[in-house]
């Protein structure tokens, strides 16, 4: 490389994209072309289809099947750069991202580092419920609902109700996928394995503190949902704030259920973005940002996807789920391209809500397009159809297709290891 | 249940196999029927097929590709009851199996618990040198291998070598298959992938301490073997003892190897059973049985598979293989059939040789059937069509087949994840 090709080089603009999920993928696919150096930095080397992370919990999908690897996602982008890392701040004046060893300079950045479960001031209740946000989470929760099945084999009878009773709280769309999907397993697939219990008789217990479920769907949709829960046996709590969470189980409504087993999917509270950058936070920790979200004073720094709070067309936040993020990651990405090529730059961001989705279990789903409200077989055959569609990688989607198929046939799960250190 | 009943099902001779194998699996399975209670006891709740498992290592395919629960194996075997649980010994006066809360009585026991690596007195190089029986195995390995690249990507340039240096230690079928799996992952699926380093630098040393690798092939076999590897990038130094291993590297026939990754596919280890029985036992732990496969002086205990040591008809000792650990669990499962029908015993334990199988990579294998010797693509079919076959679960051999097809036609891995705890 010659001294005037170094130069070149070096007064191309960088970008840097922090999170590989679906916002800052988004937003490195869509900065193909551009003349600029992009980095774009995970932890993991995985992109992750986190909608369907749940089906990785109750062992119907292997964790590969709904993880494509980050490289080769990008491989034929050759402006991109992966790098696998853990980003530990923002240094904003010198504009850097700090990892953990080195720091990288930025011209422009773009924040996407995503969500985990809040659990409101209650930290310690996160070792008896955990959250589901990534892989190693999944094979955890799978490992716990399969050992209590286990356990309850060979415990006393006194045991057996409490071994068998499992608690999901939170009813947004995780919630009402993981109850559904306990409900299904210990009815169908384990049905006939064990000897001395009948794993029929499994309670599985959905809890939501608010007055009803999926609150983000239409109530005639969520008094469908409950119906499909209650069909497979769930039970739908409401107006159950959690209270205690321990080792014996949860106190929720103000009653003690006794269980070995709760997921927590209730409440959400962003990545520590606004704390690299001191930024006003709402409650979850979400960054407000602009409405061309960009930090306020920072027009060089986008925070998108469930890292930042955005009011939508309708005044209520752009919700945080993956079709939001996407176009998030569009938007930031062709924000920069204008002003990098001198175009002007884009009107304010606008949510366009393609429609909302919900699976419940097998041939039931709601599916909500504003124009079209449908529950059961349809919207559930829709559920698929839009999940398929929206994996990454051919051969994920074939998988998952004959996965699917191969399990509405035979009422089995395909992934039902228990890995992990043994108890 | 009446008092009649109940003294009935006491009367039945109890079977406990110990060990859900390729052994002890058969043995359950060829009790099918037997009026007899059976316990099958493992401390995993799957049959893990172990012979492919060096493609998860390598990121080809999924942990629940390979595996299979057990219970819904045995699910339509009324006089099986599986029990998940891990074994401490066994009390041969009482005739009890001692678990780590309780103790199961029995009237035959049969012993499959499998062997782990041995490091020759090295217990310390374990944690430089994993090795692979285990799905946790598997899945670390993987983590390694792949972070190697990522290491590597971001690396010095005189740290590149190192972190781009793998060495599999043991020139058997595993370190045969380790080795030409890394380098074909480096040269192909990886090759495009990064941008500061070239995966097809990778250097891939397979180390035997014996004058050839593969030593239950004929030499022709070896000879054309290790062409195989060269042709992928393997180099295989033989007559090379490992007699240091460290966090900097090996020591290998008194040459020093720098690298960050070593896996030991050299020497098997029994596991703890001839402790239980304070039995005679092999260098490797094996236990001594009696040509019919019993412990010396107790005909009620069977000892199986790579646990135990018998002679073949040619005086050599059988072989740790999938087919011998099949067979002998028929063996055992038939002679204790025998007894309880008052029949004659079976004849001694006669191993049949059905042939001997190894992959190197893309097209190459080697097949030794004593009437037929082969190597390259037709070698390569004959092993992928033999471990489809002997898969269980007919959705394991659909999906696994579909993913080689993708992968022989797209060159890429499926399952390439780094999972479990950042380094």
């Amino acid at each position: 490389m010659n001294a005037e090709t170094t130069q070149a080089a070096a007064a191309r603009p960088r970008i840097v994209i922090i999170g590989a999920g679906f916002g800052g993928l988004m937003a490195a696919k869509t900065l193909k072309g551009a003349s600029a150096d992009v980095t774009l930095i995970d932890r993991h080397n995985y992109h992750l289809f986190q909608p369907l992370l749940y089906q990785v919990a109750t062992a119907g999908l292997s964790p590969a099947q709904i993880a494509a690897p980050v490289r080769s996602i990008l491989r034929g982008q050759s402006n991109v750069t992966v790098r696998l890392g853990r980003v530990t701040g923002v240094d904003m004046a010198a504009r850097r991202v700090e990892l953990e060893k080195e720091s990288l300079p930025y011209d422009w950045l773009i924040v996407a580092t995503g969500a985990r479960h809040a659990y409101f001031g209650h930290d310690d209740w996160e070792q008896f419920a955990p959250g589901l946000k990534k892989i190693e989470d999944a094979t955890a929760i799978r490992r716990e609902i399969l050992m209590a099945f286990e356990r309850a084999e060979n415990a006393a009878d006194n045991e057996r109700h409490r071994l068998l009773t499992f608690v999901v709280i939170g009813g947004g769309p995780t919630g009402v996928e993981m109850a559904g999907a306990i409900a299904e397993l210990a009815k169908t697939a384990l049905a006939k394995d064990f000897r001395h219990i009948d794993p029929r008789q499994t309670r599985v217990i959905l809890v939501e503190a608010g007055p009803r479920i999926l609150t983000s769907f239409p109530e005639s949709l969520s008094a469908s949902a409950v119906r499909a829960l209650a069909r497979l046996g769930v039970e739908t709590k409401i107006n159950a704030a959690v209270t205690e969470c321990d080792a014996a189980g949860v106190v929720a409504g103000g009653e003690r259920i006794d269980t070995d087993c709760v997921i927590w999917a209730a409440g959400v509270a962003a990545s520590p973005a606004a704390r690299w950058f001191r930024a006003d936070a709402d409650r979850a920790g979400r960054v407000k940002v602009d409405s061309d979200l960009t930090l306020p004073g920072h027009p060089e720094i986008f925070v998108i996807g469930d890292t930042a709070v955005v009011a939508g067309k309708d005044g209520k936040p752009v919700p945080g789920v993956a079709p939001a993020a996407k176009q998030q990651g569009v938007y930031a990405a062709k924000a920069i391209r204008a002003r990098l090529e001198g175009r002007p730059a884009p009107k304010p961001f606008r949510y366009v809500n393609v429609g909302n989705l919900a699976t419940i279990g097998r041939s039931s789903a709601i599916a909500d397009f504003g124009w079209l409200r449908v529950s059961g077989l349809l919207a559930w055959l829709l559920w698929g159809v839009v999940h398929i569609f929206f994996l990454i990688g051919f051969r994920n989607r074939l998988s998952i297709l004959i996965e699917w198929i191969w399990a509405y046939l035979t009422f089995q799960r395909g992934a039902r290891l228990i890995t992990g250190p043994l108890p």
